[in-house]
This record gives structure tokens, sequence and C-alpha cells, in this order.
């Protein structure tokens, strides 16, 4: 019998994507809640009038709404004993131990990026840097995105950068960063890690980690072409979620990366 | 006492870099075969008459001369008693299966690849395959050689389709392969792996595996920027050789990666 | 006052993109045609009745439908005394003669793309191959297509073929191709251009011309993300039909790179 | 019967690269200059007493030496009537008009860079820029040198800039430029060029023009793989000088571009 997801927030963009991908994988769309109190037309399943009932019409919950929101839907899922994807980001301390008290009696998906490939790319880059001297091996993250982005480098990009310098044995930090160059910058630092970034068109995000050496270079990237990408790394959690014991577990446990 | 090592096929060009790398680290270059009854003048090292005879004179030899030469060092490895590195590509199953049998009695270090970074592309290769569902990840491989270059795909091109198809649980006979499609092909089948061939110039080697969803990409890149890379890593696949037992090893072993 | 574009097949995938695109561009949509008398719910400009109706409303059509139209369509560009864009492909050589013919008293662009960086990336192609002697620089091609495209190399990555052979004053049938290498291909010829092609996920097309010689490597790549750039371009050129004397011009014209 | 080119400076790293590269492209070598008075073994040409005696043998000369140099040899190549290859960089706006008032009665070509690829990218450059308007193509340029580059961006990377703002019709300083990216830098600026640089390894120099619209892409990118492109493009000038009126002339000329 497929597994019945439902999805907080159906409403709102990332919802309908949510909802397009449950189908997709062929698992049932259990229903969806939404706020406020407009009109239910053109949304692909029934909306349910709280968390609660969309528990109970559930296997496992997909939300993506809002920070505020997390502490109170870990703690229906810990009441109905049913899994929950959680991927809002912007969580506090509070909230964030809010959620891993649930995570004792539900498992519980949790994390910021849910593109396989990302968190693929994460941890073949910790790997990657562990096999690569830094003295020989000089390691350099870009990344583009469109051009309304206000800083940079991305977060996903400083991640890479942690990434690596974790597969080093130290911190980012320790290591050192060369970001921006611009003008007299001087030889570059053996062991620090670089990093450029791209503003362009209407470019979701693209990541490149570059190891090089005088004889060879290394290269791993990652192009996002579609939010889309992210409902449907949340879905794949959902059906990973079946049968597991309760836990908190991030999208590396998912991907089978940890 | 240096580590005495020949060289098979010691005039041509990989001989000459091979015979470079042997001395830069240290070791005592023993000999040399060569094709034919040219002039040993200029050699580096004595020209012995055949493959027996450099075994007898050394502790370990390096052979990168053609495939068809590949059955016979090994038997003469394996009647001396002596290591072999072995780096021809192009082997049919019969010669893999004479280099195997020869590594019962002798250890023996066969890879496609002997730079460093290739080989972590393939162990990286593998992991990535495990990690992403063929169902909805393409994985197609490229690689560009110098012009001269008269067959594809490389070697490490279908080492680095073995190492995804390995990732996903299969082989590469089981997964299928769509090299060089030109006409009319067909959609592009579910799970197989894709194979193409540039030529041009002067490149030493550069292969790059992708990862084709709908939504994202992910892409792992290698470049070879001097073949004196492949020299350096068999010299130190020869080094390894001593006092290892009997078996059938390749460049993730010598390089602590498997 | 803002130009009136009108848009034969309304109705259809291409044609509502182009219906956004004059709106994006700040021009009027003056109306559509649609195939059998459907509903016109949902369309986003009047369905006139017929093609000469779409132009007496219109100060220039826009037409991606079929070829089988473009003979009355051109002659009612003609009797109206208005211009036309015509992006309908596979036109017979009849059909094209009378393109030809209409466009003796109406200015039209005729084209089988009307992505403008494709255009761009053709005529800066030939003028590359007539900078760089085929001896020294070796033209490598590479296109990428969604997993369902059934044949190969693209229509596209031949029309780059072709514009590197006109820069090298020959044809691509006198040059000589490489298309799919696969086996024992020998060494590359001198002066033939190779074509490979990749297939994954959903990309829409990504183009690479490179020229490799020894010391360097000149690489020229077209991606595009979304077949709305088609209607982009198509709607630059309505625009730029504006004024202009009868005549027969294609793409380039209008990029002004004729 | 071949050309006789004669080179400036033979003994230098860059005078030998010459030598080869004019013996390569069937030419002959007519001989050579060196500073002070060392032995002239192991040089590939006679080694003449002066730059006059270099022009009497010569049918052409070839200078790579200094800017303090490039005045009393453009001199030596009028008095001689004939042609110079002028590529030493840094000269004074006196000794720049001093080349100028020479090339009145002999043809030179004087350039900065003569990699023929690094030439024909900047002529491309601009005329990708006029074509692609500024309020939809977003110019990005991006290069990557070796480790021991201690400024950023290069010059060929700020050529590269100067030649998309021509193509605008504008100046670098007058469109903007956003280089070295780094913290809060709010949306990108309409019309403005992006630079970022990389630094890693031994890379000669590698530069990339990208232009991102929303759903479309077109990247050019050019790759230095060894300094004897330089050599090889001197040579080309030096061919090309043969029977040319007299006149200053750049590589855009040699390659045809200008």
């Amino acid at each position: 019998m497929p597994v019945r997801i439902g999805i907080a927030g159906i409403a709102g963009r990332m919802g309908r994507l949510l909802a397009e991908e449950v189908v997709a994988a062929g698992a049932t769309l259990a229903g969806g809640t939404r706020r406020g109190d407009g009109a239910a037309e053109g949304l692909p399943a029934p909306v349910l009038p709280d968390i609660a009932a969309l528990f109970a019409a559930s296997d496992v919950v997909i939300d993506f709404t809002h920070a505020a929101a997390a502490e109170a839907h870990a703690a229906a899922a810990a009441t109905a004993g049913k899994p929950l994807v959680l991927g809002t980001s912007g969580l506090s301390a509070a909230q964030e131990a809010a959620v891993a008290e649930a995570a004792r009696r539900v498992p519980i998906v949790y994390a910021a990026n849910f593109a396989p490939g990302v968190n693929l790319v994460l941890a073949i880059a910790e790997r990657m840097a562990a096999a690569l001297p830094p003295g020989q091996y000089d390691a350099e993250i870009v990344e583009m995105h469109h051009r309304q982005k206000v800083d940079a480098p991305s977060g996903t990009a400083v991640a890479l950068g942690r990434a690596v310098a974790r597969g080093r044995g130290t911190t980012l930090e320790a290591a050192g960063t060369e970001s921006g160059r611009d003008g007299h910058t001087g030889a570059r630092g053996t062991g620090t890690i670089g990093f450029a970034a791209l503003r362009g068109g209407q470019v979701v995000g693209e990541h490149t980690l570059l190891f090089a050496a005088g004889s060879e270079q290394i290269a791993l990237t990652h192009r996002s072409f579609d939010r889309r990408v992210y409902a449907t790394g949340a879905v794949r959690a959902a059906l990973w979620l079946q049968g597991r014991a309760p836990g908190l577990h991030d999208m590396k446990h998912v991907l089978g990366m940890a």
C-alpha cells in the first residue's frame, strides 16, 4: 500500500511542488494544511483543519513552512507517533532543542538543504580533501547565483569550505580563506581555501570545488536548475523514514553517506 | 640496498619518463627491453635481450607497452617469481584472466591509470553512484585525449564506468552502455552508462563523470597536464610491491584509498 | 505607440510563451489564431477568425505553427503589406520559394532557431574557424540534450560544424567528420570535425565548440535553460522588423551579425 | 624560398622557443643576437654582432627582448627596410612613438600578447557584447592562474572587460565593475562587468567570459598550456608581414580579425 504523505503549507509555492513530487513518487497525497482560511479550490488534496488532523490522515508529514511552526509541528509528530520531514531554516536554539526532543519519540529528518546532490557533494568534498595533501593541492570554490543575490559567498559555498577544512583535520577559520581576490593579493597561501562569486541571469545555484596541483586538477561541480530538487529530496526523505526508529537524521543519512 | 627496477619498452616516450622517475625516487634503473633491434645509443640503461632477462636483472618490472604483451609479461613475472607493475590498457578478457592467473604466484599492480587524482576520482565515482538512483540520475562519461590516440573510450573512462556500475550494485555489462552516439539512437536507456570521446591537440587526459537529473547535475572532472604523473605513480607502485604477498592490486591499494 | 504583435497558433505551448514575451517586451498583444474551434477561455488575447484578420489587427505577426501553413501565412503577409516572423522548420523547397516570393513585397525574418545566443554562436564559430588553421587547431563539437532525444548529433551541432567548415573555406562533407568515436578509431584526422553527444536529465540544449591546439584551447559554449528563449528571440525579431524594407532576413541580421 | 627569420635575444628562454617555432614553421632560422659576449655553444643559429647585421641576414626580425631596445630595433628595421615583429611590453609613450615612426617606412606587428587564441577571444568578446543587450545579459569574467601570481584580476581579464565595454559602446570605467565579490554586495548592477580570480597549481592562464541571461548562457573560454603559444604567434606574424606595406599592425590584423 502506498505511503500516505501529508504536506504542511500545501497552498504555497513549495507546497505545490511537494504535492507534485509525492504523486510522481507513487505515494499517496494524504492532504495538507494552509494558513488562513482561503478557498481550497485548485489545491491537489483536501485541506485539513490543523496539523493534528494532518498527522492523523498521514503516515508522514513534510513541513517547509516557517521556523515559528517547527516546535508545534514536531510536538504534533511526537503526539501522533508519526515521522516528520522538516525543511524550514532559521530555527533558534530553543526551536532546535524542541525538534530534538520530539525526535526522541519519532524519527525526524531535519536539514537546511534537501537537494540530494548538494548533500552528496558536501560529503564527497570532505573525503577528497582528506586524500589530497594541502601542500600540493590548492582548494578553490566558485559559486554562481542569479543577479538578485545580495551576499557572497553563498551559504553552500561556505559549507563546502567547512567540509574541505574538516577533511584536512582543521577548521575554515584555522585554515584561512582568500575570498574575493582583487588588487594586490600577494601569492596564494598554502592550505588556505579560496572563494569566488559570480552573479548573473537567473541561475538557481552552481558550485564548483577545485583541487589544483601542478600536474593534475580535480573538480566537483553541482548545478541546481529548479527548486523542485528540494521537493524531490524531501519526498525521498519521507519514504526513507518508514519503519525507522526514533532519532534526528539529516540528508546524509537518507542518502547513505553517513 | 636500492630496489632494482626494470622497464619494458624503455626506448619509448613513457619508458624514458619512467626511467627518469626511477632515478628521481632513488631506486636503481636495472635495464630495459625495446622493440626491434635499433641502436641502444642515448638510452639511460642497458637493453636486455628479452623480458626474462629483464626480470632476472630486476626486483620488479614496470610495463606500459602494449596489451598484446601483457600475457607474456605476466607469465614471465610468475616464472621469475618477481612482482610486476602493469599499466597497459585495452586488455581482452582472456588477457586479464592470464594476468589474474599470474597474480596467484606474484604480486601485481594492474591499473588503468596511475595518477593519484584519477584513483581518487574512481573511488568517489563508486560512492556517488551508490547514492544517486539510476532511475533519476543518468550517468555520462566524457573523455578527451590528444589527437594521436587510436581508440575510444579510454581505459580510464571504462574504469569510471565500472566504478559507477559497482556503486549501483551491478556490472558495466549488465547495466549496458551507450558509447559513441551517432545517428538514430532512440531515447536514452534508464540505468545505462554513456560514453563520449573527444580528440584534439596534445591533451594528456581529461575525464568527466556527469550525473544528470531533471533538476540537478553533479559532475566530477579530472585533468592530467603532464604524463609524468603516471610515471611517478608507477614507480610508487613498484616500491610498494616490495615484500607483498601474491595478489592482484590496483592503485587504490597503493595509495591507501581502499 | 507600442508595436501590435499578432500570434498564429496562440493556444499552443509555443504560442503561449510568445504571448507572454510580447507583453514582457512592452509591446501590444494584438490577438491570435488557433486551430479548430475550441473555446477561447484562458487565452491571453482575442482569437481572430483567420490569418487575414490577424494581420489586419497587427503591425507584425509571429508564426511558429507548421510548415504546411507557411505558404498561406507568407502570402497573407504580402497581401496585408505587413512583416512576418516565421519560425517553423521543415519547409520544402517549394514552401521556401513561396516565402522568398512574399519577401519581395514585405520584410520577413525566417530562421530555424531564434535563440539569440545560438545565432551569435553560429556566427562566431565561422569567424573563429577562419582565424585558426585546421592543421594546428582540432575542432570538436559536444552537445548534451535530455534523455528523450532520439538522434545524434543535434541539428544545432551539425549547424556548428557547417559554420566551422565555412570558416575554413570548405564544406562539412569535404572536411570530413568523426562522429561518435567508439572502438578502434585510428588517430584523429587533420582538419576533420569531431562530434560527441551526451544524453541525460531534462537538458534543453547545451553545445560546446572546442578548438584544441598543443599549447592553447578556445571553447565556445551555449546553454539553453528554457524554451522561452526562442520566444524572446522571435519577439525581438518582430520589433526589429518595424520600418524595414522588404526582404528575407535571418536571425543574424536581427542580431547585427551579418 | 623559405622566409629567413632573425631572432633578437636568441639565447634567452623566449628566444629559444622562437627558434624552435621558426624551424617548425618551415622557415629559415637566419641568426640571432644576444646580450653580452657569452659563448655561442648550444645555440641553434649563428650569433650576429649586432641588430644591423641581424637585419642584413634576415627577411624579418622577431624581438621579445626589452622595452629599452625597442626604439633602436625599430630604427634598425626602418634603416634596413625590413619588417619587425615586436613583442616587448612596458614601452613608454616616447618608445611607442619611435616604433610608430619606424612603421611609416616598414611594416611592424606590435602586440602585448601573441597567443593567437587570446587575440581571437578579445576580438570575439567585443562582437558578442555588441550583440547581447546589457539589460538582459550579465557579463562575468573569471580567470585562473598559478599560485605565485600576486595580483588580480589578470591583465588579460581586464582587456576582456575593456573589449566587452567597447562592444557595448562604453568604457570599462563608465560601465562599472564588480571585482572580487565578498560579503554584503547588494544585487548585481545592470550593465556592470564582474571579475573573479582563482589561484592554484601551475596554471599558465585560463580566462572565461560568460554572458548570462534568464534562459540562456554563452561562455567563451581560453586556456594557455605553454608559453610556446606566444612564440607560435610571433612566427605567424613574421610570415604574415612578407609583402606588406609599411604600417603598424597588431595581432588582430595578423589573424584577420580587424
